[in-house]
């Protein structure tokens, strides 16, 4: 039985999948990326995103944020981008990339266009990320090195997967379906830093749900996209420079993805790069009971992933700012936290943050000796706080808060989620929104919420 | 300058170019794609794409042989699948692949969609062919070889390119559609013989158009999207493996590749493999007089590249018979002609045409000695017939009718379209299709054509 037959097979198959943990896991991160995409809605990549496809016919599917109702696919397409414009949503070991704002957007548009409840658009997704896992993890981290954009050329396929599992596709439309996501398989990290980043993650929710759509019209397409010469594999990686599908495929879902590997949530809305830093910072401020004014100097070592990530100590501008590992620290000493709208140009600007720059010094760890790595763990980093009184306070953080090893709790949780609905001016709707996440599983229609994510007009 | 910024230059600031020869060989190239979509709208292939977006928003834009106007995007989608469905439509030497079925049905519904006249998308198209040129000598036949459908990988960017000039947009506006164009660049040969083979065309006309919408609502993207590490050339073939864009950029447009490569218009309903052997035999036939009873057997020499598409002595199947010599020879030599009727399934079943295949014998030349090839001409074919008196006849072709060397007459081209218009029973709409595309440059609205393209309710 070939790769994709026996992916498929599972995906058309497997009992529901909306319980217990997986469920807590999946509603948790629906709950945050409905609040990225809350708080992206009215980013600029979103708007024109929006911009580019409102004359193309209203639908029944809402745009985050904004008063429209568009077609299915272009919900997915500009809700996909509002989730990811901030770089707030998470992260996810499967596909190397980000994974629920590729896959929910795609699946809330497709329940809203089909009145499906919550339970089957958390089975769906956590089909998905099962999907995504087998995938990414068949292409291996060779597949991100040479430059692909993972959210997107492995998210592509993922969402069509999970897409196909809320139609409920029989095993050929499964397999129709994630060879037509590969048909679409597309994205380069060449574009990071312009507005195209985000806009990958809608494309592939829309590119995604669309395939889903085509191979329920009978579509025929390859049966073995994966794993054939001229494949996924073969085609965007190589045969000789990937692990293969085999170790993921053998005990697909034992344990679910979801429960074994879990997603990786920000609590910081900034590169992942720093976020160890941060909250290493944070719990040396706490334990010492340290104030601004005690503080001289701030040394953080990270290892070269993240020091390349990190390009600008003097950021003039959001994006630079969300790329500096002094702009983060001088944030969580002058602020104690790093919310959304410490990120606009006036704090970017303000005087005391900046004073902090020359203040705060990032190191590389030698090659020879680097920091530790581990599962949900590859961007540790050690801080070193010198006080004005002449003491070295040191603390190394493995895994950044946010992670299944390490997660939020449910004040964390709703406290992003109110930074979001905060930055989006959406106050008014936002004790029903909760309501209806935090039940999430029960919702009948998600149309139903939906509708309270538009903006009223 | 950048390649991609020079690209984008000449694309946002040549003067108008439907004139002279070029715009002779741009309109027969619309004429042969319009009978190309006329003929493939009742595919099963494009019935399937049209029932997965019929309920996505009717539009300004008509469908082929259907009904319904849908929205441009989705007009593309469907009459470039339509286009590229029965494989009848010109190759061109730019993107080693199919290309006015990817740029004409994204130009037309564009066109459609906003009011535009013929001259002006004759003007696109020949700016998309020189977009073509340039992306797919830059990454090289080894882009094709790798297993890439440059159909749709280059095609998506030249569509992109094409549809960007159409707009009018500004040069950073057309270097955008181009890098998101980039963005959406997928299609792999796996899908060969599968329904998303021709969706492929459609796909990519789709989201060219869809690049050039989002660059016109100004979303971002890389400046240099085809020669940076990680941008096209790097990420999909390597810059160590293929030729570079130099040579066709420094000079682009002089001449116009429309004027120097022309179009590989296809006058046979098949594999472009078995047309030099197809011509020779029917140029031998008509030379000496023979007629069917005379000729004992026939022997084709072909080149490896012809020899592997090849793979069906005894078809069974349309999708087969397209792929096989023997079929092809018997035709010819049965029916004197090959038409879109005779790949139906009764055709196939036929006595005495399958009577032929034992008589009809295909071989390989030498991989010492293969026949030569020349520019647009790189499928020969040696055809000897033995006849039933003992002569034994040769003839060698070099290039098959309907490339710019070899083109066919207007008798011919009408001919093919006639032979189109019969396979959609559209005899009806005929002469008054025939008199707008005779004037096409001439026509205010493409829209008025696109019309006529539709069936009646």
């Amino acid at each position: 039985m070939s790769i994709t037959h026996k992916l498929a097979t599972w995906l058309s198959e497997v009992d529901p999948l909306a319980e217990g943990r997986a469920l807590e896991l999946a509603r948790n991160a629906v709950i945050d990326i409905v609040g990225c995409m809350i708080a992206g809605g009215k980013d600029v990549a979103t708007c024109r995103t929006l911009d580019a496809v409102r004359d193309l016919g209203s639908g029944p599917a809402s745009i985050v944020g904004h008063t429209e109702m568009l077609t299915a696919p272009h919900a997915a397409l500009v809700n996909g981008t509002a989730a990811h414009a901030l770089d707030f949503d998470d992260n996810y070991h499967g596909n190397m990339g980000h994974a629920t704002a590729v896959l929910v957007p795609a699946l809330l548009a497709l329940g809203e266009e089909r009145g499906l409840g919550g339970r089957a658009v958390l089975d769906a997704y956590i089909a998905g990320l099962e999907a995504l896992l087998v995938i990414g993890k068949g292409v291996g981290l060779s597949h991100y090195e040479k430059g692909w954009h993972t959210t997107s050329t492995i998210g592509t396929i993922g969402a069509a997967a999970a897409a196909a599992r809320l139609m409920q596709l029989d095993l050929p439309g499964v397999q129709r379906a994630m060879s037509l996501g590969f048909s679409h398989a597309s994205g380069s990290k060449l574009q990071f830093g312009n507005m195209a980043k985000p806009f990958h993650a809608g494309m592939s929710a829309k590119n995604g749900l669309m395939s889903a759509r085509y191979a329920n019209a009978g579509l025929t397409a390859v049966e073995e996209p994966l794993d054939k010469p001229w494949g996924f594999r073969d085609l965007y990686i190589g045969f000789d420079k990937s692990p293969g599908y085999e170790d993921n495929i053998e005990n697909i879902g034992m344990p679910l993805a979801i429960e074994r590997y879990g997603l990786k949530v920000k609590i910081h809305p900034d590169c992942a790069s720093t976020h160890c830093a941060v909250d290493g910072l944070l719990c040396l401020i706490s334990e010492h009971g340290l104030e601004e004014h005690d503080i001289d100097t701030v040394e953080v070592v990270v290892n070269k992933i993240s020091y390349d990530n990190l390009m600008f100590p003097n950021p003039v501008s959001e994006m630079e700012a969300r790329f500096s590992m002094e702009y983060a620290i001088a944030l969580a000493i002058t602020r104690g936290q790093l919310r959304i709208a410490d990120f606009r140009s006036e704090v970017i600007a303000d005087e005391n943050v900046r004073s902090w720059f020359p203040r705060i010094k990032m190191l590389q760890s030698s090659p020879e000796a680097p920091l530790p790595a581990a599962e949900n763990g590859r961007e540790p980093a050690k801080v070193i706080i010198h006080t004005k009184d002449g003491r070295g306070l040191e603390i190394f953080k493995q895994r950044a808060r946010g992670v299944l090893q390490n997660p939020l709790t449910d004040d964390e949780m709703w406290a992003k989620f109110d930074d979001c609905i905060e930055n989006a001016g959406m106050e008014v709707q936002a004790s029903e929104i909760r309501a209806y996440l935090e039940a999430f599983e029960t919702v009948d229609h998600v149309g139903e919420l939906m509708n309270l994510l538009r903006k009223s007009p």
